[in-house]
């Protein structure tokens, strides 16, 4: 039923600007990231992950289990996630000592995994007999998930199966306990639906098709689970409110959901699952549920920037159009989420808009997420910074004006770590003869088809996608959505097709040389009236770049600008600037005032030039202003 | 040390806008929260006040205290601040009925002190050895401040003295407990120092202005008080933090604050204090501090409608320049509380900007705190509300769309009740032979020097103020900031003497009749640019009304408008029209776009007229879209 599918990791290998960034993957985040896991990195919180899974192996073997766990409760996922972040990354660039480092992990791993196949350190040290009581709080699901799609990560990488094994024995004993034994109920935090439909398209295993299905479809439909769970049990962990079936995903069955709420992290894994057991099966009144809950997010919850879940309270959706620039959450992870579930969304329909998403969210909110340096991140996206206020007002305190660190609760960066590591299976698919270009990744491509590709672009700096290709088959090269304007040539002559549904299909026989140039112009953004805050605001755009003013660029202060959007805007190029970028100059005003904080003189305004540089660059050079949108002078 | 001092309750009967609000109060206020303080208000919470006074008594006589206590800890202010009012009205209208009601409850209140002077209905019955273990959090001061403030009320309206001879001997045990015996500690939540003030002036006992005195020299001076209180009880009301001192404004030496912070509500009592007692010794250092808070607040903290406290969290004071207008807390207590604190400093110095903000807050936010009938009160007073998100969102669920009925925390209804009564000790004051007119107020005034004044203006809809005066003396009126263009007239002639301070001195020998007509021009309004959000926005005010927009008068879409600033602004008479009033008409355009949430094409504005209606009169009409400040269309 699929229209497309992902390919596999090591099938495409990377050039250019995403090769840059998988570089700083395997150079500077994994080495660090791994350095966390065993609690040798300097000046980052106390992580004891792989030493929980120690002394859980201890305590199946009956042993003493020595300092016991730490953490919070899903601290074993960071262990997966790395692991899956690693194994993406062996699969661009083959590392013997970071291999060596998985497989000693993987040893480690499987030691902690109970004779039944269960795996979870906090209840294999703590309290076995807990387990399965607090599927609201306790992430145990969540935890099997990552894990399940760090073993399918390995296996598609290096061919090993070892993890895999331990997570076939772990999904036998899921099977056994909510199919067979019908224990009932499901996940706090989704992830296991999609883990465990990437499983089952490696193993073929029906068991993880039943589980996925059994999650989904039970999740709305039985809306006391929670609280029958909340009494029967003696325990918590937070005490989340089991009747907050609205942010749990939970008040109504997923097949009639109308609006995306909640957690928005949750929310965009669950989704990805919904979107996949759909594409996997058929389902068309499931995928018609996805498509409600795709176009609630994207058409009314999203910022410019690609980032979800607009407010603190909760990591959560909040209202539609709620979507203040300054108070913003719009987590990193959502972002990747939201990637995810777009990527899924293609392999029931081949539309543009999905990749259009995934490339506004990937270029803008994920990579923003990460400090140029790869050595710091935010978890928080705001798309406004004020020093002063940011970080410091109540309303503000979550909205930093640096990143951070490692967190203690650190998703954020090995989430980040294992998208751009796998970077190719978002921008390259493939079904039958047809080769899909949803995105435009500099670098090489090989198909199950017989396809091959060679891509060379500057790609989000350069505009001009050259493929060389071949083989027999079409290709399907994406037009994004910003470029209406573009010319396409197939061995220098002219292609004429039009787009269908987002793509151009251009047949190939034998060699092909086939060249996009999309539209470079900087582009004016306005949101539409019903956001609150945003009538008579701009932002920019460029290709798939949101720019964004920083006090750096605009003598301290960019809370007095206006933009001239009559005026044109200037493109100028910055090699040396945040890592190689370009700045942006826009015809502008200062306005200024008498000092008081209200008055009726009419605002001075001086004729100035606003730079821009792009969103995802922000907060590099130490504290200072930074706005997304800026007001209008006509 | 006085430049000039309140007049005296009765001495200003009120006329035109004025006394409409005074015969809301009477009429309506009055005896509506009469029966919430009696159990007997249809779909009010349960008070319980005077039934814990009732209780209190039996406590004291050591009978059975029947159904206990029932409220907040500081429930026994609402029957002090009913007092307050009610005798503020009784100055104004002479009622017997209100007046055996007013009397009938002090001998409930005086059978409730106990044999030591002490009074506090909650401590009484729940349990007396607890008295004085929290100062942080019990109300015990506060609640004493405003049962003080009923007695002199109360006192000077009626000339009755029994509730002054109870709360003498409560703040003999204040004197014995804090002065004598060294307890120790200051408030939490402010009060009582300007309530000892006004004892102070009415009975000239000493004791309270040592007390008042101590309360304010030891804040901020013993800052590990409230820690080692804490230690010390083993029980709480909710918890507050003992060590969050800039919260509890008392960090630092008032004299030595520099930023007003914490709970607004209390900051401006606090503040209150400092100017009465400053004003009334001379303390120099002490009204410098009093300035510089001022200005914190004013030039930093404050909405343009008056408005101060802008974070939901903890009701208090954010960062310099946070003002957001969707989000705001803006309590009416605060802004009345920054009246009391304005008409202080007017004691320390005669100056214009006091009075100017006093106006601001009163004609805006103090008055869109209640309903047009009286009946229904906003605590919180946004400057922006959308339907869908306000009242809703996460972020947003503060800020009401419309006025709620009676709180189980009532601190608003009451307070606006007795300002309102009282609103001639701040419109009106007099210094030997000098009499100052701070608020333009119709009506009659006598004076203490023997001067007599009849004023006659439909201010804040009418611009002309005529003074027909007798006696001898000086007339000081004030030229508002916001109307640099005057004339005045003296019996027909051009008054040719230039604001001092903003007040112009008139001297007056027998009969004179003074004329003064301000600007009724309609003004736009611009922020500062250091106001995040108001760089391109503009507000409309005409005298001290500052103007919203409201969905009823533009067809129900506020969000979507922006206004030409430079077409001019008809003002349209409008009798009929909530309560009597103006609407303005503003050129103006629409906004609109495509149905897409961010889109590139340049928005079509298609030219319309805007209405504002007064800030004071929203959300009369049903739920709404409101808005004070639109970007503008230049």
């Amino acid at each position: 039923m699929k229209k497309q599918h992902q390919i596999k990791q090591g099938a495409y290998r990377s050039d250019g600007f995403i090769a840059k960034y998988q570089k700083l993957v395997s150079g500077t985040v994994l080495p660090y990231q791994y350095d966390v896991l065993n609690d040798r990195a300097e000046g980052a919180e106390k992580s004891h992950v792989i030493q929980n899974f120690i002394n859980a192996g201890k305590a199946v073997r009956g042993e003493d289990a020595g300092d016991g766990f730490y953490g919070m409760v899903f601290q074993d996922s960071d262990a997966a996630k790395w692991i899956e972040a690693a194994a993406y990354s062996l699969g661009n660039f083959p590392d013997p000592v970071l291999e060596k480092q998985v497989d000693d992990l993987i040893d480690i791993i499987a030691e902690a995994q109970d004779d039944d196949g269960y795996l979870d350190t906090y209840f294999t040290i703590k309290d076995k007999d807990k387990r399965w009581t607090n599927l609201l709080e306790a992430h145990e699901l969540y935890c099997a998930g990552h894990m399940i799609e760090a073993a399918c990560a390995y296996y598609e990488s290096c061919g090993k199966r070892k993890l895999l094994d331990v997570m076939q024995k772990n999904t036998d004993l899921l099977y056994k306990v909510f199919i067979e034994e019908h224990h009932g109920g499901f996940p706090g935090h989704p992830e296991i639906e999609l883990a465990l439909m990437k499983m089952y398209r490696i193993t073929g295993d029906e068991k993880c098709l039943s589980l996925a299905e059994y999650f989904i479809n039970t999740r709305g439909t039985d809306t006391d689970f929670y609280k029958r769970e909340c009494e029967a049990r003696k325990w918590k962990v937070w005490g989340a409110d089991p009747g907050n079936g609205e942010y749990q995903q939970s008040n109504i069955p997923l097949r009639k959901a109308e609006r995306a709420t909640g957690h928005a992290v949750r929310a965009v894994y669950l989704y990805t699952g919904m979107a996949d057991l759909a594409a996997e099966t058929g389902d068309s009144e499931l995928f018609e549920a996805c498509r409600r809950l795709w176009d609630s997010i994207t058409k009314k919850q999203m910022y410019v920037t690609g980032g979800i879940g607009s407010t603190v309270h909760g990591e959560a959706f909040s209202t539609d159009y709620d979507l203040p620039p300054d108070t913003a959450y719009a987590e990193t992870c959502a972002s990747i989420g939201l990637m995810f579930f777009a990527s899924r969304m293609l392999e029931n329909e081949v539309s543009g808009e999905y990749a259009d998403i995934m490339e506004q969210a990937f270029y803008n909110t994920v990579l923003a997420g990460m400090q140029l340096d790869g050595k710091r991140f935010f978890y928080v996206n705001p798309l406004e910074v004020v020093p002063g206020i940011s970080g410091i007002a109540p309303t503000h305190r979550h909205d930093l004006t640096q990143r951070p660190g490692w967190y203690a609760c650190a998703c954020c960066p090995p989430n980040a770590a294992r998208l751009i590591s796998s970077f190719g299976k978002y921008a390259y698919g493939e079904n039958g003869d047809t080769v899909f270009c949803h995105l435009f990744a500099a670098g090489t491509a090989d198909f199950e088809n017989g396809m091959k590709l060679v891509c060379e672009s500057e790609y989000p700096y350069g505009f001009t996608v050259k493929y060389k290709i071949s083989g027999s088959g079409r290709l399907a090269v994406r037009i994004p959505r910003w470029s209406p304007e573009y010319t396409l040539t197939v061995n220098g002559k002219s292609f004429a097709g039009a787009p269908e549904n987002g793509y151009v299909y251009i047949p190939v026989s034998g060699e092909a040389e086939i060249v996009l140039t999309l539209d470079d112009t900087p582009r004016f953004i306005y949101a539409s009236p019903k956001v609150p805050r945003l009538t008579g605001y701009t932002a920019i755009c460029r290709g798939p770049l949101v720019f964004c003013f920083e006090g750096a660029d605009n003598d301290g202060d960019v809370l007095s600008l206006k933009l001239d959007t009559e005026g044109g805007i200037a493109v100028k190029e910055e090699p040396e600037l945040l890592g190689g970028t370009v700045r942006l100059e826009i015809p502008a005003v200062r306005v200024s005032q008498t000092e008081e904080l209200y008055s009726s003189a009419s605002p001075v305004e001086t004729p100035c030039t606003a730079h821009a540089v792009p969103y995802y660059t922000w907060g590099n050079r130490g504290e200072n202003q930074m706005r997304v949108w800026l007001p209008v002078k006509k």
